[in-house]
């Protein structure tokens, strides 16, 4: 692969982004225990909500006045449709943007409302896909390729520019990478000004083709991808940013989707930031030691924040139930009156808070008499809801809960 | 009253607060639809979560050493206690935090994890005061207000130093109030040095004693406060905070907890911040019409973002129900095998998720031998649920929802 990237065509990047894009904020993470200092670049607080707009934009902006004409084309269902609706609006272009109609509501309305036309194709992304260009080869429109492109690449690169500018001193960073477009383009630069900044890159476990394929030094790709983190669910990284992933890139690892559900809620109530998926693995790597950057002054980047809010809603009741904040009762009662209210009276004196009650007659191995009462209560923490059990045994009751 | 406050007395706790707060980044409401151009002020991203630090630490930087050495009290179950602990820590002083039993363990341990004593009082907030003030008498440590403090107060003030060096033509302010040291300190200060500028206040309309007082033009309080915003309930508004208000704040409203609850989820889906209710009021104004600043450039203080994480579940919970992406369906079945099955069958088709199933043999007003059965679904929107419920229909389901 013979690379055209060059230093000048970051720099070139980040003169066309100037005053079309955010330069965002790095945060200390001041709150996060993770035994090195970590500082946070907010590209969830990016215009879309991820950095994908910057590459998007530096490449629409790259194209011939003729081609540019005939309007851009693009294939997704996250944040490079978002990216490319900006960036074709703010390029004075027409975006036609081909998803899958399954596509979550809230992404496709998000697409729209930048202007662009949103083509919705029965099937999987597959499908979409292979409308795109069919739809490309009818109005040959340039077709914006989500990471494998040099242009895309650069304008990634230019959140290095701006790390370095910031933090001169930075000893490492950590890069979520999917088909490897933000990896490429940080490493590439980060490499180049500042070569003994380590640069660590981070997959979903069920999406780690780019993790094969630097560990095999060959491209590969996987059969199929399993994360909810939906930004990086990539199946073929792309071949300029393997190529560059594996000159630059010094290591990958993976974190697991619970890691990376912990990184989102951590995120959220420690450092009042939103992050989807794909945004929080960088920062899921450092808490969960996945990376060797202990001491070392670090920056996460925080790639995005468009997380569905049914995802979200679904991490923190996850988050709840392994803290200990939402916990389960299932009490063995005998069907006599008065019961419900003994139980609810033991419960709210031990200061928890009834959140839903199910009645259940029981099955073969309760008494004819007998039923289960399953209570859902807002706890403090495990020690509270043991408290709780203790209280409820103690005043004769019988709790068929394991723990 | 005789105020004491100056633009010196803000200009020194600047000078204070400096290396030891951040200056906290004013962001662009990129996607807020408010017609108006509107930026956020993230005190939710300071050090503790909230901007209370700020007056905390130069109430405290300002003791006498010998006071000082006695070390610091505080009553609060939430930002003022994490303000007053960490400000203390930075001040090399010992901090004794009083907080009823009933205090969110979240926001225990938060305050704890700053180095403070933490005394949980049994009982409500009153009875922990109590206890504050007689252990204040017993050991002679100073006892830092939450609000009615001019130190406090100037502390609070170095937050407009901040906007109008960024944003020296800002048109119009809007602040949270619930004891009014926030707004007491941004007002005094904005209308002192750029008195074109119009401020405005909010306050939750179950907790609207600074309102009253506004208004009448005379200190009140309320017997009650009802809002879940905890960060600005307060019955009882400060003497010197309202009679600074009086003199610099524009115009004062009220925003519902509706309001507010839609207001955050709008802030974390669009803009990917977490705020507390408190923190949420000023974006809700802005949302929801209450303040004149249509065109007007406008700054909304993000007074904090500790909020609870299962507060924060259920503001999701029901923003979810009232965007129609999460809804209920109760269908009136005859007792007889394959039901459930085709009923399922016909959701996965119409591409809704199935949540939650209920199954209840029903009561005196269905048949014998009927029974309802109860599904929450994921929903892209309200008209994909009609959808559903017409699909049920055709296929000669009998449903119970209203709607």
């Amino acid at each position: 692969m013979n690379s055209i990237l060059t230093l000048d065509r970051v720099y070139q990047a980040a003169h066309s982004l100037n005053g079309i894009i955010r330069e965002t904020e790095i945060v200390p993470a001041l709150n996060l225990k993770v035994g090195t200092p970590l500082y946070l670049k907010t590209e969830n607080l990016q215009v879309t909500g991820s950095f994908k707009v910057r590459g998007s934009y530096f490449k629409i902006s790259m194209l011939p006045e003729e081609e540019k004409a005939k309007g851009v084309i693009a294939c997704s269902a996250g944040n490079h449709a978002q990216g490319v609706a900006l960036a074709a609006k703010k390029n004075n272009t027409k975006a036609t943007i081909f998803l899958p109609s399954t596509a979550p509501i809230s992404k496709v309305e998000a697409t729209r409302s930048y202007g662009a036309e949103i083509k919705l194709i029965d099937g999987v992304y597959d499908d979409a896909y292979e409308a795109a260009i069919k739809y490309q080869e009818e109005t040959g429109g340039a077709f914006i390729h989500p990471f494998d492109d040099e242009d895309v690449i650069a304008g990634q690169g230019t959140i290095a520019l701006e790390l370095l500018r910031e933090m001169p001193d930075l000893e490492a960073v950590i890069i979520p990478i999917g088909g490897g477009g933000l990896a490429a383009g940080i490493s590439y630069v980060i490499k180049s000004l500042h070569p003994t900044c380590k640069v660590y890159g981070v997959q979903a476990v069920g999406a780690d083709a780019m993790c094969q394929s630097l560990t095999g030094h060959c491209h590969c790709m996987t059969n199929a991808v399993r994360t909810f983190a939906d930004g990086i669910a990539v199946k073929n990284p792309g071949e300029i940013t393997f190529s560059l992933c594996n000159k630059y890139v010094d290591d990958i690892v993976t974190v697991s989707d619970d890691e990376t559900a912990t990184a989102i809620l951590t995120l959220m109530e420690q450092q009042k930031l939103v992050t989807e998926g794909a945004g929080a693995v960088s920062v899921a790597a450092a808490m969960f030691n996945k990376v060797p950057v202990d001491g070392k002054k670090t920056c996460a980047i925080l790639s995005g924040g468009n997380i569905d809010v049914s995802i979200l809603s679904r991490v923190i009741h996850r988050g709840l139930l392994t803290s200990g904040r939402l916990t389960d009762l299932t009490i063995e009662l005998v069907d006599k009156p008065g019961q419900l209210e003994q139980v609810a009276g033991i419960i709210a004196q031990e200061g928890a808070n009834v959140v839903r009650v199910f009645h259940d007659p029981g099955g073969e191995n309760t008494d004819i008499n007998g039923c289960y009462l399953k209570i859902s209560m807002e706890t403090k923490n495990h020690q509270h809801h043991h408290q709780i059990q203790s209280a409820l045994r103690k005043a004769g009751f019988t709790l068929t809960d394991n723990k």
